[in-house]
């Protein structure tokens, strides 16, 4: 009656391993624009942060009339000293007439993809026609799947490499090698940013950081900036932004979390769903500066969600769990606890038992 | 690195039958009033709730310096006729320290122990000493655990019961038979009330009934008023509240949610911590009436959570799941593409399997 599907984190490997991650990259692309361009079909709302001197916890909640979705994510730079990833996260499916969850899903991986394909689908409307090179700065966890989105959605042929550890790049250069990329490995910023069409910058610390600054700017560019998300953790130097277009994803968001908090609250700036919708102009010309003031939004978790609940149920992977109880009655939920319970019950079915796997 | 302990809702409804609900009860009553004491070492936000035309979706989230919880939770009044619960709930603690979630539980059943672990507390906090009699209007999915409460941690004997649906309360009398309370099925609430003791209201309407009107209440009575929380389902009349002592949880979420949206900004109510912690007192005299405005708040779900946590330990409860994907190398998340993935990996580990089981 309220069966929940779980998808846990090997299931979701086995998923992007069975549909490729370039399908990955280019599905939750897809469902990304076109849920944009229904911006206002959602209760949207900034998300819920909880810090520490650690790092943040989130809840990011979004609903249209038919489904809630929501996805708890931690921020936790010094995470990888301890061997644990600096972002995990998981998230829910719900009905909305019922209230009833009907899927439970790993979002670690998923966030990486969705992140990747959001800067790809900004990018698209903002970066000049015809980049072809690309310098990505912080070359941690989500800095391949920038990479690949690029690749595939934008055309991005060459890479140029920086991050101030370089074990982190040496593993970046592994894992990309032979997937149709000119890599470049730079001492610096500024090296890796000069001449670059495009400029993703992904890293992690949380502090008021300057990656970027003026001097290494140049007419034309389009800067995707991922890594500035929470309140004090900013990667541009104001002056970058001061002589750039701005376009971010929820206003009253990003105001709190991204680059432009450093900037007045009157700061101008143009949400991307206004562009893809097409009733607010992008870049104006080809020497213009655009930047993506990234912080991620709910509604990308929402996108990234549905793409892969259809595409589990598709290829028959995940869980049926019993996360509610399931009261005989509906009013007597005393009742239940003169069910007897099986010893394992858990999963109460395994997917892939009753569909067949092509 | 990263395990996630999962209780279904089967293995939640082991654990309460190995401890029994007397014992849950009480357990939670005493760690909700130990967490209430500590009030101000919490991070506390009022929920975030979604609402539609069907009900609405909350996200109750709350952090300490060492623990984050929160809990997803539903309120659909028309669901039972759909066959399912009203309310459906589940939540998390993860580690403050590193993001990581520790454990994934339902709270179906939990919430509505803990509920009435935390009416309990109000009313041993505000009651009369020596009450005997509650009048308990609305005997829906909650109703069992509120008389249970108060028989155990108040000293309740009599229970006067009136629902709309009498076959609620049918199920309610058939549940509570043999369990030492003395039942009276009454015609009306009015009837239920008269010469009541203390006065549970916990009706599911989402609409601003008046349950309980200034006529039905007597002096020194202690209301405990359950089923209004949420902008727009509020459940007395606003001349009862302005003759009492009203006690919230936490002020800002009640103002928004509780019977108190109905009245000015400025009507003063006392928060039950400092009533519990001694700084402010409760109730004034035998012939003051006393309201607690319960909405639910987060802290009671960490509370919950972490008695359920332990208790599952204790038994050998529960499965290990991998909600959150292992790299190797914790930068390197693309790395995981490569894993060869088991096909029959959840649960990762059954505890029961390990630990001996008394």
């Amino acid at each position: 009656m309220s069966a929940t599907v779980y998808l846990s984190a090997p299931d979701m490997i086995r998923i992007v391993q069975r549909l490729g991650l370039s399908a990955c990259l280019a599905g939750i692309a897809e469902r990304i624009s076109r849920d944009f361009r229904r911006w206002n079909e959602f209760d949207k709302s900034p998300r819920v942060a909880s810090h520490s001197e650690h790092g943040v916890i989130e809840l990011m909640p979004i609903a249209d009339a038919t489904e809630f979705a929501f996805k708890y994510v931690n921020g936790h730079p010094k995470n990888t000293r301890a061997g644990l990833p600096t972002v995990m996260a998981f998230g829910v499916l719900a009905d909305v007439a019922t209230g009833a969850p009907r899927l439970l899903s790993e979002l670690t991986l998923t966030t990486a993809i969705r992140t990747a394909a959001m800067s790809a689908v900004a990018a698209r409307a903002l970066a000049r026609p015809g980049s072809r090179s690309m310098a990505l700065i912080g070359n941690g966890a989500q800095s391949e799947f920038q990479a690949l989105a690029f690749r595939d959605l934008l055309g991005i042929r060459e890479l140029r490499l920086f991050d101030t550890d370089p074990a982190a790049t040496a593993k970046l250069v592994a894992n990309l090698a032979g997937q149709g990329l000119a890599l470049r490995v730079c001492g610096s910023t500024a090296e890796a940013v000069r001449g670059a069409d495009i400029v993703t910058t992904v890293t992690a610390d949380k502090s008021n950081a300057v990656i970027l600054s003026p001097e290494m700017v140049e007419p034309g560019m389009h800067i995707n900036a991922v890594g500035g998300d929470c309140p004090g953790k900013t990667e541009l130097h104001p002056g970058v932004l001061s002589r750039s277009a701005v376009f971010v994803e929820f206003e009253p968001q990003t105001r709190a979390e991204g680059e432009i908090q450093q900037m007045p609250a009157d700061f101008a700036v143009t949400e991307l769903w206004q562009v893809l919708e097409g009733s607010r102009p992008g870049r104006s010309d080809a020497a213009q500066v655009t930047v993506f003031d990234s912080v991620g939004f709910a509604l990308e978790d929402y996108s990234a969600l549905a793409f892969m609940r259809d595409a589990a149920a598709r290829l028959g992977i995940g869980d049926v769990i019993e996360l509610v109880p399931q009261p005989a009655d509906p009013k007597d939920l005393f009742g239940v606890l003169r069910q007897q319970q099986p010893r394992t019950g858990v999963p109460a079915q395994r997917r892939e038992a009753a569909l067949p796997v092509s």
